[in-house]
């Protein structure tokens, strides 16, 4: 039996009231729906906490002040000093990015407003390691007014937004992060959410893997309190699995990077709009006519082929599983192995996770001006390092786009250096980035609610009734109104009215 | 635990050494791949084994011979009489049908040719019930390449093909079957392949469960020597659920309904085409323009609504469930409540399979004109029998398709009296029926040579790796070639190079 | 100066107050604008009059009946004998067919019930020669509602449907035509419409040339007392222009054939639907996947490229023009020649009014199971008639359908043998047909009211303003609200806010 | 007759030798096609040669020499002062602008190599007035090496590029132009191309129509030389008209800008990109699921609404043409009066070369959030004078995007001030110049080589066969291949087999 399978048991599951009505629910949070005026950070770029993190940036000139926040006394307005930020004095800013991204986050804020009697994570001692950005933030603050108490650390020594996290501070929440930490203070920053006097943390929500690490290392023993674990990257679900084979996972953890609704917009929908975006910001092309080859159709490949096909671009699919070839055929592409495209394509876009999809002899074999980029996992899918060899010159002719010179003059276009095109080279919307906060905050809420006996030392997938719980927070953003089944409808399909809708190996 | 999750662990399952290498197939069976010069009959109806069968039709005049085939004497030409079909004369005819469709299902005749050495099914004896028809020859002669024994009836008492079951009867497979059969006729077809001195079956295929429950009924001590059931329908296998539900699930079933493949194609790919195509035959109407809703956003209402959206229509959605909503909003389409759209639509769609999705009160308030029909699962989308009212005048105006007159001259255009659209006013290709017959002979292949202990008194899907395998041997219709691991690469996925690709819980 | 620029002036035009407020219409004639019930019969096909008419037949049966209409002594119940049909006793069945028909022309209905007060044709003497169908009948009707006198001969010896004939002579309507002419009748009845004592024609209404060719040939000085000739076809509209260059035009004569709204309706939007229903109807074939090559990217090509596409289909074009190529190209088309692609295709559509295109060359190197087939003006688009040669064999398959096989065994599988597929395989939607009926009709008022010196001896378009009041009585169907100008932004633009709205090099 | 319609009759019409073979043209400049490295200026701003040009920048920094070029004394390298730019010493960083865009202009190049035995522009001397770019760089030496004497002026008085301007002096080329010119200044620029001892223009290039206007004002006896004006812009072009109109118009011009295939690609293939790329780069909203109402369905809006509906968007059309708005409908868009949907949609996006399309009224009732922009010609279509009142708060939140607050805290969210979003927010290919530069080529050739007599003192489209011509010079870039009429083919049409292939009414 495959530990992917470890779903709950959907008929053992109960969800609390002021989760249930989704069908009629009122569109209060709806007023302010779009992401405007600031580009957003991402949110899932950990591939490693020292990874750099090229479009962050602070909204306010603070680079004048050297001093280490570590060496530093601070303040907020209440006189609390629990917490380490960049300079407290930002906090008013950090504030006003906050509110911007509530006004986009209407499925939290939603929460906030349903469970504000019940209190559903009221005892509930977050310890938190994420991005901190204003998205964040408004987790962060959903969570408490939920009834949580939180302590955070940022996941990557260069992505906090210092306004983000004084305002955080200022309003009582003890945030131990600040943009450019060395590697020292990213851990110091760690122990100091974990390691307090009087306080023990219950639940733990990571994206990478780095806090639940350190707690491993440093303090196992606090594990004989904590409830569960949440993780959002891929990174550090593959850690949690490991864990769970060698036997040493010690609580329950929730994969939520895998959850239905996340996964279709970090994939297809989000990178059906990426591609094109990273595209024309790099390059100012024309999609029109132009013949791309991308490699590899699961949802990211579909999103790219989906996008460029509709523009007008001519679209081949590389494969190695016959059910996503069979597909790509289906959709209209012809399936090809890369050799037999590679002289003839304007674009090549890979997509699949693997490493070396694109290799030197390909790179050697490109007509001149084509384009090579990632749009999958790995920063390793194009084989980059096999072009940095003295016969060939690099030449930066704009931010994230290098000509790679052959001797006879042919230019390869080599787009974030073979990293991640729609992280490097685009945005992620705020409706991406509130589906997977609004996922963490009700796998932590699930988790720290759930009965005793209901999850085990594994590693379990989001319940499917919080997937479409998460899913129908969304729906008023589209004015979309769902429908609810009568009792009689109910009863011939054998469902609960509330949900789950469907059996857990349906596909989507 | 769900049941639905039965896989046979991954890591466990090995592959024969000919189904290996699919990558680099030759296409030795791909020179004839066309559906052309007859129409197909379906071959998934079966709601029961009584339903009337639309299309099915003798291609050969033989409705002269009223004697019933149970009364006469028939010998084929080698003298054998272990069979009775209709009339053994029309053997000639039947078997050019046989060789035509051997043409056109690719998948088969490579597995045969594969096979051929190893013989995987030597020593199996088969009993089979299901629509007699060219393509389930080939499955029956592809069975019996492979080294089986096989006896077979039909699962319908109306879609037996009787020049095609006189050609199998020539060929020697005992064939009980042929068209208009009675109820009485039907058990007794069943009983005769079963219950045979000197013989008896060590696996079942079904289709509609008809033939397991025979079994269960009359002969229980036969499952002792059965190694398993392969089961297609819908219905069947619902049936399996709650015997193993209730624990009288006595030998291993495999539910190849829900195979990936197979499902792709009976929903998403078939249906996106004879949408257009039912919609077309029946009432030759213009799409483009067409206000349309859709009830229903899973495989078959996505395929609906995109291929409409293509046609020019604009198209609105009603769903219960909020995930497959928030796909429908991301796709483009106006998620509503029907009551919201019904009074200025031009057609509905049902895709549900739930029932009374459309009510007497959502007929009563169409627009004159209004086209109505369904493409899901159950008869009752449509609630057609709240219209059997003496205030409403039915006129027939052409095959499957009635105008509902009410008394102030509105009229509501009826397709197929609310049956499946796509079975009634449209055809099956050819290819879709490949796909199943390929996954029912994988799957009859799996369960015979599985390894005591692979498979216990459950339902099972198919392994992940027979899916891929049934895809593999399709693709050479689209001349589309598979791109294969390279050693490091596997390792560094920590994928087997000839798959699974992809964990269970995969969406595709 | 082109012939083809003679539109006139756009300044020196005004439309009859009925006209004009298009924008807020009401839509009285909306209620029942559904085709259902009957196939309607093509109109378009007039390439000769002695066409084989395929799909035409009969509603009720009348072939008991073997006299001549022309030896039969006939009287409508007004005692009136004025016409000459095949029985006047089906008038009844006949008028139930226009009737239907009605309902789905919401134009032409409009049009009767806005000019009745003014009766533009009033004194208007037409006579007629076209397709005698139920959507003919309601546009002869219409001409007699708006003031004409009307004589009516058919075009074609095959199409018409003697209830609809003999539903119009009922009504007291000249109609001289029945299902099976001689061609000696086919002349006999144009002459019986023209060649009447105490009445001389003053407009000609034509589809295909033949009666402007008889009143040329026999009854020259008629022409001194015709204000008009209107030709609907591509043959008719040919015969005209030579006429015209020869300086042998004797008086104005509308095109109506190149109208903007009767060509994007009948190639753009009716080839992107039919090309699908004709291969589903004749081949049953599965769309997703399969490789396609369409010659001719005009509108034909660019409606067939779009539907297969959108179906999943992989398609290649080829062309000639180099704006129309590149237009492909921009599409996402590959651009090639026929030699490139002819050994991979599985589907070739032909769509150019060339001849020759598909060659005997083309047909050797095909694969098994090809499929040809034409969606162009010429019947000699493919070469069928290479295929008549002694080695190779023609098998019927189907209706419309013939394999031509080759000395190996290759098999080509031919359509409609080369004629036109969407006329041969598919249906015409009568919205099309309203299209074509509305635009002859307004070409028949603007001639007939046109002041002296409007128009010349020469072969006009239809005005632009005409053109778009033909859009407009359709907008309806669609509930479609145009905006209305402003007088301030009517200014701005320099229009006037009844149109014409675009300059007539406009391209649409 | 409409002026429109003054084409060249096309029978009276010769190619020379050079241009003729097009359907297999060598692709020796398809080498290196790719547009990378630089954000093009955009060519067609010129709405008057004051507008500010938000995009315009030095490749150098120049800022620090405060000398107005008119007071310095610059040679080239050869000694050579006959010219007036800002350094003569960016020369360099010039020409290597310069070399990558020939790399991206292939049909220019073509036509260099083409024509370099005959010099087609022999003897002509041009006087230019655009913007000047590296784009308009590669058109003025491929005049010049088609044996043209050029003199070149600045259309705008910020779209200089230095470098550009310094690398055409630096090769000989007189440039009178320079980044930042004063009003005087961009007289003075003109007046020195024109006024030269010993030199007299024949030939005129003009982008806006201030060069015709200066020497129709200073130089009337000038156009007694002047074989034809060749003008590009919508502004240039109606000027033409008017002097047309008015008699005054003493030298045949052409209309550039209503050719076939530019007016595709600066509307239609242009805009289907650049208004995602506009949105994304300005909002980073997600189009999926999102409402919009486009106004206007011209070529413009056709590529808008093309592109939405493809990325998700659920699209509105208002329209005032009837034709239009049932193609809209066709094409599967609801046609609705802006007030009808004001209050639901998210974006609301104008093409309609109108006024006041969006009113006060409308902004009033948007909702929050809502994102206001324009893709038409017109900088009126949005009424923004009407937002500039008291009890507005703007708020400029990010560059070329505004929060318009109402008092009730309601944002409107205006991109580009109201001005083309395609122009101020996104970038123009360099694909889409390179066709209009091949277009004013070609038609100054046409304009230099025709016989007395076949152009009069009128304006002129494009010939059918030079139109064809500039569109077959691009297909090498996509690999497409022509295919070409047989002798047979060409009698049977009645073409000339190197075209023209369509009549002048002919609607692509």
């Amino acid at each position: 039996m495959e530990r992917w399978d470890s779903n709950v048991g959907t008929s053992a599951f109960h969800m609390p009231e002021w989760m249930i009505q989704f069908a009629d629910q009122k569109q209060e949070f709806n007023k302010r729906p779009t992401k405007i005026g600031r580009r957003s950070l991402s949110r899932s770029i950990s591939q490693s906490s020292t990874d750099s993190y090229s479009s962050a940036a602070s909204y306010t000139d603070s680079s004048d002040d050297e001093t280490s926040p570590r060496d530093k006394q601070q303040k907020n307005s209440k006189g609390n000093s629990d917490f380490c930020v960049k300079n407290i004095k930002q906090a008013e800013f950090g504030r006003r990015e906050i509110e911007i991204a509530e006004q986009e986050m209407p499925a939290l804020m939603a929460l906030r407003k349903r469970a504000q009697g019940e209190k559903p994570l009221s005892g509930a001692k977050i310890v938190g390691c994420t991005h901190i950005t204003a998205q964040t933030a408004v987790l962060i603050e959903t969570l408490g007014a939920l009834g949580a108490q939180c302590r955070w650390a940022a996941c990557n020594i260069y992505s906090t937004l210092n306004e983000v996290a004084a305002a955080l501070a200022e309003s009582g929440f003890p945030v131990f992060s600040w943009k450019g930490e060395s590697e020292d203070d990213f851990w110091w920053c760690i122990d100091r959410c974990v390691n307090v006097e009087g306080w023990q943390p219950n639940m733990i929500l990571d994206d990478g893997g780095d806090l639940t690490h350190w707690i491993y290392k440093k303090y196992p023993n606090m594990f004989k309190k904590i409830k569960g674990i949440v993780e959002e990257s891929v990174t550090g679900v593959h850690r949690l699995y490991q864990l769970s084979k060698a036997g040493k996972l010690c609580v329950p953890a929730m994969n939520v990077n895998d959850s239905v609704t996340k996964q279709k917009f970090d994939n297809l929908y989000c990178c059906r709009e990426s591609i094109l975006d990273g595209l024309k910001r790099t390059t100012d092309m024309m999609f029109g006519g132009k013949q791309v080859v991308v490699c590899g159709y699961g949802e990211v490949g579909k999103g790219c082929c989906a996008a460029l096909k509709a523009m007008g671009s001519i679209v081949y699919v590389t494969e190695i599983d016959p059910i996503c070839a069979l597909q790509a055929c289906m959709d209209g592409f012809r399936l090809v192995k890369l050799n037999e495209v590679i002289r003839q394509v304007d674009i090549i876009i890979t997509c699949t996770g693997n490493k070396n999809v694109v290799t030197r002899e390909h790179l050697d074999r490109m007509k001149n001006g084509c384009i090579v980029c990632n749009m999958g996992h790995s920063n390793t899918e194009i084989d980059v390092a096999s072009l940095r060899t003295p016969e060939l010159t690099w030449e930066r002719v704009r931010s994230q786009v290098d000509h790679v010179i052959w001797p006879d003059g042919k230019r390869v276009v080599l787009l974030a250096e073979g990293r991640l095109l729609n992280l490097s080279c685009s945005t992620v919307p705020t409706f991406v980035l509130s589906i997977t906060a609004t996922t963490q905050a009700l796998a932590l809420i699930e988790l720290y609610n759930a009965p005793e006996g209901r999850y085990k030392q594994d590693v379990y997938l989001l319940p499917k009734k919080m997937d479409e719980y998460v899913a129908s927070l969304h729906l008023p953003t589209f004015d979309a109104h769902l429908t609810e089944l009568s009792d009689e409808q109910a009863k011939y399909l054998g469902l609960n009215k509330n949900g789950p809708f469907k059996p857990n190996y349906y596909r989507y």
